[in-house]
């Protein structure tokens, strides 16, 4: 048999994950000799109607990948293979480094639509080739977050877990995945590799197989719970409540084994749970909480406990590994500023911002998010804090700004703070939250 | 700078790729000494409303993946600091390797709610770990190529050709994506890497930045018609029909140019792609043809070409690369049968289908397909052809149906030809297509 193919993709081959007009175009500004500095701005339109902020997330491995990608002899051959690109050329990407620089907002800080969430300013070679991965790479995170702070929000302080893997679209959305969530306020994980490299809890359960494995649901319960005391039982297999007066039971027989929490996967799991918990409390087991999953999002989540559902914490697959509610973010990559000059695309009922730019916020006396002054890079601003922060410096990691990247989620933890009230609304419908242009913006957007 | 944590995940790494509960479960079984064979059954148990049929793909990734899995030191000392593990059980861990069957339908095989995709038959604690990375791999395939075929069945024999790349939900599904293109009939891809791993052509044209980079649009038309003779340009950063006029003009001016087609991106498409196609003709270039992209789906698709907008070629991104119609199946994978014995869990409303299974698809006169049966893997069926291969015997993939996998995209374009009529429609609703259970299943069902 021979090597085989690997199926995943390692970081060293992403110079390739590009969309062949990115190459075609470098060729042709290598030919004409256009190496001036250009100005993409990454940014979107509109608000999904299902969203009220987005959280901007992935802007660091975008930063960390850019700032190490580069062709080796292979990918060389395989675009020579191609019969598009020119041996100078060829030998012109041999060297290509990304030796620009990356503004960003920092990962984790609500965003609407129009402000950039990055920019990168570098001789335009350089920034046009790194549009198809850093969509693809903020994109991912930052659609998982903001879908996965609304279940946070639902649940009202109750730990989330993300059960997700097996439904998300392939492993590197399950991998890194699990980095939005930490972002966005999960408590843990199911995902092993996800929990490991991104630092989240790892959490697991067991599943209805097990029960079937079993001679009959006792056993397997009594089996689980003596190898992992302190264990959560699924008490769903046959008959919920049943089940978990065989988890009374099983305790009763045999103190020692504590049992933790049971978890409900199926029927209605607003009324499985009071049962639940009457069955519980009666037998003396208050402390036994109760875990709830199966087709969770934030609305079912928000509607069970306003329904008094004594539901202690929820595990959430489906619709947060991919949200139907928003699968994607209509991101833009723009040139909108080229060899010191703005650049912009007319488009009707389309607002484009040319020009190198700064996102202001501004607080109230509370502390909480006033409105935001989408500006020039260097136009003095007096009020608000500049939002866009130098990620990447001359092709280099700002290590210190890096830093702060780590710290998303407590960055999110806060902003859930600030928000005004009405940004922390489950439901649709458009905000008030004021998202100006400043007066330089202004001018050069009807000069341009 | 220390050395960087990859962000993409190697093949070697996927063993760690699954919920804990797999591995807190297997930790049981060892304990219990149930090492007796299972057989674990992949299905869905129905079609998202938008989808007549689902594309079965991704199973030669699982296969392959599977029968290479295993732990590496690294992993197990992950595993260890967690503090769930026994120090027997990762040194069994250490040993662990598939040695079991995976029967599957063959790539690109049309499938229907209940019908198994993927059988895995072998000792319970080998079919319980593949559970979460099987699902993870097919799912993003099978969601994909469903979506996709609808899209080539809508262009009516014109080319589509994928631009999703920075929509899609990471790495790893832009670049497994393409895979699936190639199997739903895609003629091409934007993504460089997708299209040079999974052998389909790679396409590109110009991004509006190319425009806005040069003075004017004429220059850089000029400009990019001269470095790429019978390129594709692209007409509507400022004004379409313009546009079109300049296209027009260079061609005129320099004949040698050639430009071979020429994009839309915006605006009404089907209008602007009758009144470019108006100046076009006039002026003699009934050669160039009209590619048209921007938001594209299998509706808008049917629509243009109902109205009989003169449109060449299809470009599609995010619909296609994250479907908001169906951004996920409802994939099962569930314990049909142990140590000998039918298991199933009961579900209210629910079916689910014990024992290992064979799925067997009746054609009729003309070589339709007439109705599918659902059977036991050894019930003697006169009628019609078994669909699950053994992809996967005793651990080693066999290279013969390894080689059936490879030919998924024939086998979609024959399918294609042999769904009835009703199968092909791209509207919402119900099929009367026949999925019937064995009289050997169906007595199974009923006693289990």
């Amino acid at each position: 048999m021979n090597t085989p193919i690997p199926v995943q993709v390692a970081d060293a081959d992403l110079a390739l994950l590009t969309d062949l007009y990115q190459l075609t175009m470098i060729q042709a500004y290598w030919k004409e000799a256009m190496h001036e500095r250009a100005t993409f701005s990454l940014y979107f339109r509109r608000l999904p109607p299902s969203r009220r902020f987005m959280l901007a997330c992935g802007q660091q491995h975008a930063a960390e990948l850019a700032s190490r990608l580069h062709f080796t002899p292979s990918h060389l051959a395989s675009l020579a293979d191609t019969g598009l690109f020119e041996d100078g050329f060829l030998e012109w990407l041999a060297d290509w480094r990304f030796e620009g620089d990356i503004w960003t907002l920092r990962e984790g800080t609500p965003v609407f639509a129009n402000e950039p969430l990055l920019e990168v300013d570098a001789p335009i070679a350089q920034a046009q080739l790194l549009e198809s991965l850093i969509m693809n790479l903020v994109q991912l995170e930052t659609v998982l977050a903001s879908k996965a702070v609304r279940i946070v929000m639902a649940a009202r302080g109750r730990p989330v877990i993300d059960f997700g893997m097996r439904r998300m679209h392939g492993v590197d959305a399950a991998v890194r995945g699990v980095r939005a969530y930490r972002t966005a306020g999960l408590a843990g994980t199911s995902n092993v590799l996800g929990g490991l490299r991104h630092d989240l809890a790892i959490n697991g359960t067991m599943a209805h197989s097990y029960i079937l494995a079993h001679d009959n649901e006792r056993d397997a319960f009594r089996a689980f719970a003596r190898h992992y005391p302190g264990t959560t039982l699924l008490v769903d297999t046959h008959d919920t409540l049943e089940g978990v007066r065989k988890v009374i039971e099983i305790m009763r027989e045999e103190p020692g084994v504590g049992v933790k929490a049971i978890r409900l996967d199926s029927g209605d799991l607003g009324e499985l749970a009071k049962g639940a918990r009457r069955l519980l409390d009666d037998a003396g087991h208050g402390d036994i909480k109760i875990v709830a999953s199966s087709g969770l999002d934030e609305h079912k989540i928000d509607a069970l406990l306003t329904d008094g559902a004594p539901i202690d914490a929820f595990g959430v697959g489906t619709e947060m590994g991919a949200p139907s509610d928003a699968p994607v973010i209509d991101l833009s990559y723009k040139l909108v500023e080229y060899a010191g000059t703005p650049r912009v695309k007319h488009s009707p009922n389309k607002i484009n911002l040319p020009c190198r730019k700064q996102l202001f916020r501004r607080l109230d006396d509370q502390g909480r998010y006033a409105g935001d002054l989408i500006a020039l890079r260097d136009e003095p601003i007096a009020e608000g804090e500049p939002l866009l922060r130098p990620l990447v410096r001359a092709g280099r990691v700002d290590e210190t700004e890096m830093a702060e990247a780590d710290r998303a989620r407590e960055r999110v933890q806060d902003a859930l703070t600030r928000l005004p009230d009405e940004l922390h609304s489950l439901t649709h419908g458009t905000s008030d939250y004021a998202v100006e242009l400043s007066p330089d913006l202004k001018r050069h957007q009807s000069h341009s």
